[in-house]
């Protein structure tokens, strides 16, 4: 697996999560990286985050430490003493100020983090790093996922090789303005602060601020980018001519993360893409796609098959945007289903078509010249039950 | 059953719905009614939805005729001409003009009205009408409902016995500006225009207007009321004495009516009442409430017998309101779980004290004096399962 250089991994068992499963992990350069991070825009936000969204201010860092298993959220005082000394005690293993290390967590929220199991396992998460344990980090921020989750990227610099790679974990609670979900970004680009945080925000706004799975959004959702510069590029800044080069690449790379995000939504069997075509503007068009991927009617109709575009419709009508109904199409799978508002007669030929894992549904409100795509995934019986049973 | 004087009702099997289960309904009046009406906020608006709405200007009416397994919604032109034929069919059974016949649709979207099968039936519909059917009505207008809705409230005023009878339907796709839902209303009370409108008003923003089963909204939702006068009581005004006796019976009336259709959720196991006190204003009080009420997290562990808190905190947190987390205490069942932003140890107890069909949750944000109350339910594999079969 591809990593940039000067970037070291490592994942041990702390016991946070039931026995057997790495729960706690390490990315480090020891080089010091510029860094860019996106925070979760719940109000309730856990100490990890509110800690990370002070030290993000010095745009600098060397080191990530992150649980899984215990989301450190709504645990008053003392879950901020815990993130701080997580912070201080893998500084103190890695030789570094704490400002350097940045903590993340995720898991359930509300129970105090398990301090004593954590502490005893940081110098051995320190010791064991090194460069081919990413796909390791990968597994121990998984929480209800199924599948560990990095993609890469590289590029041509100035004539230098820089690679990208990134990593995150999702599956429920899953919402835009992020997710429960985690994100981790390492390059070796040498990229300037300005340049770094324009670069991500954009990359997530296309990207993980464009999913749902339900509805909710995490008290935890980060997203941290760190360039150590080890590859020796001319520095990037936002008028470099390499920016536009260094974002699409990064870009490309975390819209593929999201779209695994997706696809292993809690209890999901089809990822489904949205695409509203000629809103009013690019807001409704948001509006539009969202009120459809986030109702239960429309997903619980494509996980049973049922191009049940009545429900479709549905949504439309209270996203609360304009619409003229007589001059919406639909298309499912290709399929037209809707023409101007009403039936095309080809329910049968949809609902045949729906029998696969990706659904593509195309809603053309003919109004003016805007598109949007939404990623959403169909909703069945194993949602409910992974999440009635997830503290039992 | 208690019904007022002057109504009479009938319900027939028109083989929309499958066979054996009666699908078209009548509520008549033979002396004309001052009328009122609520209609769905939703854009796309069914056929008889647009027909009623030009009707109810009028403030007047005779009749409703009604049918479940086809809400006559997407229909195009096709649709409306099927309404106001349904209209007129029935107006020259019961020798009425068609402004006098007000329609309602609900069960399918899309799908053409049956309408052979239908005119065949509504010679019978009128001549079988009597004072008795009326649980016959609330029997007939069921789509996924488990059970028939009916309520009923007796009063008097100026010395005269008034009767108000309610019935309505729900089941899925149940949100706040009404739901997939159908109520009528009769009464023989002498109302005039202006106080039934305004009594119906408050009432369903009382009721109808702070439930919600899965955050979806229909394009079929009508509340109608019918005001015959045969209790001959002196005409209640907006500023009768009366009015507030009368628009009192009337909401608790649709309250209990609104309840029987969250109980009657989708799926649902467990009625759940949330409680929001001490919100910034009424509107932040609702915006919490209904976050919490449509989050598929909360719902599903409620379903789980899980008192997991935390969801309910990251739901507050991302329902772009005020709050002090720290301030924020939680009561599941009376038992508080948590005291200023985070756990009070009493997690296994609630868990307990969820093992029952009822749920009342107390969020106390302790920000100003504002209480709002919104009734939801829980959400099990049974509405997932409904839902993916519903028309297959």
């Amino acid at each position: 697996m591809k990593t940039p250089q000067g970037f070291v991994f490592s994942a041990v068992e702390a016991a946070v999560k039931k026995p057997g499963r790495k729960d706690l992990a390490l990315i480090y350069s020891e080089s010091e990286c510029v860094m860019a991070g996106m925070f979760t825009l719940n109000k309730v936000k856990a100490a990890p985050v509110r800690l990370d969204m002070q030290k993000i201010r010095s745009g600098k860092g060397n080191a990530v430490v992150v649980n899984s298993g215990n989301a450190n959220a709504c645990t008053g005082v003392r879950g901020m003493d815990d993130a701080v000394a997580m912070s201080e005690l893998t500084a103190s293993a890695l030789g570094l100020k704490p400002s350097a290390v940045y903590v993340c967590s995720t898991g359930v929220i509300g129970t105090p983090m398990p301090m004593d199991r954590i502490k005893a396992k940081i110098p051995e998460l320190a010791d064991k790093a090194n460069r081919h344990s990413f796909l390791d980090v990968a597994t121990a921020i998984m929480t209800t996922d199924t599948f560990a989750k990095t993609s890469h990227r590289q590029l041509t610099v100035d004539g230098k090789k820089i690679t990208i790679s990134g990593v995150c974990k999702g599956a429920g609670m899953i919402s835009p303005n992020m997710a429960t979900m985690l994100c981790f970004i390492v390059t070796d680009a040498s990229v300037q602060k300005a340049a770094l945080q324009s670069a991500l925000k954009n990359a997530v706004n296309r990207s993980f601020n464009l999913i749902t799975i339900d509805g909710d959004m995490s008290t935890n959702d980060t997203v941290l980018a760190m360039a150590n510069g080890a590859a020796e590029n001319i520095p990037i800044t936002l008028k470099s001519p390499s920016y536009p080069k260094f974002e699409s690449a990064l870009s490309t790379m975390v819209y593929e993360l999201s779209k695994m995000i997706v696809k292993d939504g809690e209890g999901a069997t089809k990822l489904i893409e949205i695409n509203i075509k000629n809103a009013k503007n690019e807001k409704e068009g948001a509006k539009a796609a969202f009120a459809i991927a986030n109702s239960m009617l429309v997903k619980t109709a494509f996980y049973g098959n049922d191009a049940n575009w009545g429900r479709i419709m549905a949504a439309i009508g209270r996203a609360g945007i304009d619409i003229k109904e007589d001059r919406i199409d639909i298309f499912i799978n290709g399929v037209k289903v809707v023409s101007r508002g009403t039936t095309n007669g080809k329910d049968a030929e949809a609902n045949r078509k729906l029998r696969t894992d990706e659904v593509k549904l195309v809603v053309d409100l003919k109004l003016a010249k805007n598109s949007t795509r939404v990623l959403t995934c169909d909703f069945s019986e194993d949602y409910v039950r992974i999440n009635a049973e997830y503290r039992t």
